[in-house]
């Protein structure tokens, strides 16, 4: 009952995805797939210069590519980033300024179901978190079963540094790595952690030094499941993620109003409104000494 | 929605409080409050001697003063004791012993509202326990974000030692501070534990030598929230209590109800007259002696 | 409320027990009970060989075994094996392969009952752990209040390494003594923990030499109770286990009706056809060679 409802669920996700899409200026995929033929791990690259923030297309690119991953029987799944110094900045804040309602309306579904495609993908999934992961980019690398990072990095869900309550779904992504205290705190504080830092906490597992050994790590935890059956692994994953999900699918669209309610406030939209000022005036000053 | 529906129940807290309550015989007050007028920082202490048990009185004043604070701008609550030796004792014994039902009623009910009081303060709230912290006093202490506490003091849910079962939402308070396996043997076992065993179980999160030491650390605490924007913080903070908040609101009346009957029951009025009596003999052979 | 509702449901536990059953070949009893007159700390062995697999007539036993130790006033009870090598290697796959289906739906009833009656006895539990614990040995173990366990031995879920998804109640006893991070992780790789990684985690809570050392340190933990009420201790015990244990009673039928469809599964079948054959494999080249 539960498997096929998991199942269905899934399956009324994919429907969304039609396209690989492109970067729309230089044709590049947003995205970038690579599966190792002979250890059949894939390799899945943010692409999105200049730090991977998280528009429709690129959340649709990472969607799409799960869904390829999924079919094509890789053993895992590696997230990383095409970019060596953010690994994913989080959502991109162009797509909630001023926003036009119908678009914001899919930019908040989207969101969505990366969320759920990522937190309940059926093979093993590791973050090769190779730059800093604030926000949505902290939300893409906790959905994974497992966390590499390099050093002197930082993670963490800072959303309330810049006014926003990070919805119940991003908090629980959290809760499901930390103590529910140091949870709290940092939530509340808005804190990002070093990588040395989130390492002592337990939100990431371990350090490399490099990229090359961040993703070798992530493919030892993949094969830690090579005595496991795929099909009851991936049915126990989803058991115990089962409580979370639900949380978000059984109002989906109380969530929509809910966060369109406060992406549309004042409190939001002003904070916005003086950020995107001051990258302007900062940009202009350049400008003017160059 | 889930953030109106939180307003909306803090609004309806409110107006049980009318009053700042004092003691009858002294006329001085139940809880001392200052503000800092250099850090914005309020220190709340419990002012009800010899050992700042809980009864209506002191209760009230408690929700009073912290409607007080989240009202005037305070940066952060502080809750200490004026008594050097114990921070709070935990619910006044003569409030439960062959109780007046209506006042019963009416102390259980301003219990609750204490708990949810200080649960969902808006302000950053930290605990200095200048001193023990038995059973009522180690439910203020954790429905507090950040406790410090001084050496050999002690600190636990103890009710089982005295009969009594925690209620369920004073148990939420407990598991949200302790991993669920040292919790549920505390709470069986009634432990009271030490300054040093506290830290050691994330308990308490400082040991400070002083109580000016741990007011130092309490406001440096409270500065770790000076990014965060204050209304995105205090939202923050009412969303990942709030699965714990339900379940006492969702039945305030069945919780009363339960407790009503436990309370009455031949278990613990049997316990509390023994233990009054003890109490009795005691003090008569110290009056024998001297 | 609370309480009533949860002495009910075990009231509608014990009538289905009416006898201790004995092992059909030697009409030895299938577990050992003995009660220390001096402590009141009853000793439950688990005593069928050769490895304490469970089958129906083990499971009444043991519940049968509970329901005498509550009844008789006994203090505590220790769970061990009489077996030294193994604890108890988990579920009698000769329930599981090719069932009669009758046999089958009381074999699974019996299997939550012996949950149910383990994970709310009301006297502390803990489990000397002095042999291999796998799958529902693990369980066994977990649904206690205390683990002390043998070096070099085994423990863990590791359903998945032969095909099979941890019900949800057994997953829900994991969560309750290892994070969630971890509990995820090892449930997913079917992992089995060492004894020294079993205490790393917090699986286990120590470690002993010998059985007599591990039977000794159990009752250092029951003794830990001593000044606890008993019958405070036991509400408190249930209290807290209560949301675990709803969401098995809750729906016990679906429970049921979801485990039958996988057991009948091919995927389990296959697994345990090949299994079995296996083992005649090897049992048929052992006879030839010697």
């Amino acid at each position: 009952m539960l498997r096929s409802k998991i199942l269905n669920r899934i399956r009324l996700l994919k429907p969304v995805i039609d396209r690989r899409c492109m970067s729309s200026a230089s044709k590049t995929p947003l995205t970038l797939l690579e599966v190792d033929d002979k250890s059949g791990i894939a390799t899945l690259s943010l692409n999105r210069p200049p730090v991977n923030s998280l528009n429709i297309d690129l959340m649709n690119s990472i969607i799409e590519s799960i869904t390829e991953i999924e079919g094509n029987k890789s053993r895992g799944l590696i997230l990383t980033s095409a970019n060596d110094r953010v690994f994913c900045a989080g959502l991109d804040l162009n797509e909630l300024h001023k926003p036009n309602q119908e678009r914001l309306k899919e930019f908040w579904a989207v969101f969505q179901d990366v969320w759920l495609a990522l937190h309940l993908c059926s093979v093993p999934t590791a973050a090769a978190i190779n730059g800093h992961a604030p926000a949505g980019g902290c939300l893409l690398a906790t959905a994974c079963e497992y966390r590499v990072m390099l050093p002197q990095m930082t993670i963490g869900l800072n959303e309330t540094q810049f006014g926003y309550m990070a919805p119940k779904w991003v908090m629980l992504s959290y809760l499901s790595v930390l103590p529910r205290r140091l949870a709290e705190r940092a939530l509340t504080q808005g804190k990002l952690f070093t990588t040395a830092e989130a390492l002592d906490v337990g939100l990431v597992d371990e350090i490399a030094a490099s990229k090359e050994e961040a993703l070798a790590k992530c493919s030892t935890f993949i094969d830690s499941f090579s005595k496991a059956n795929p099909l009851a692994r991936s049915l126990t994953k989803k058991q115990i993620r089962e409580p979370d999900v639900q949380k978000l699918i059984a109002d989906r669209a109380g969530d929509l109003k809910e966060c369109l309610e406060y992406i549309n406030s004042p409190l939001l939209q002003d904070g916005l409104g003086a950020y995107f000022e001051a990258l302007k005036q900062k940009s202009r000053s350049k400008a003017g000494k160059s």
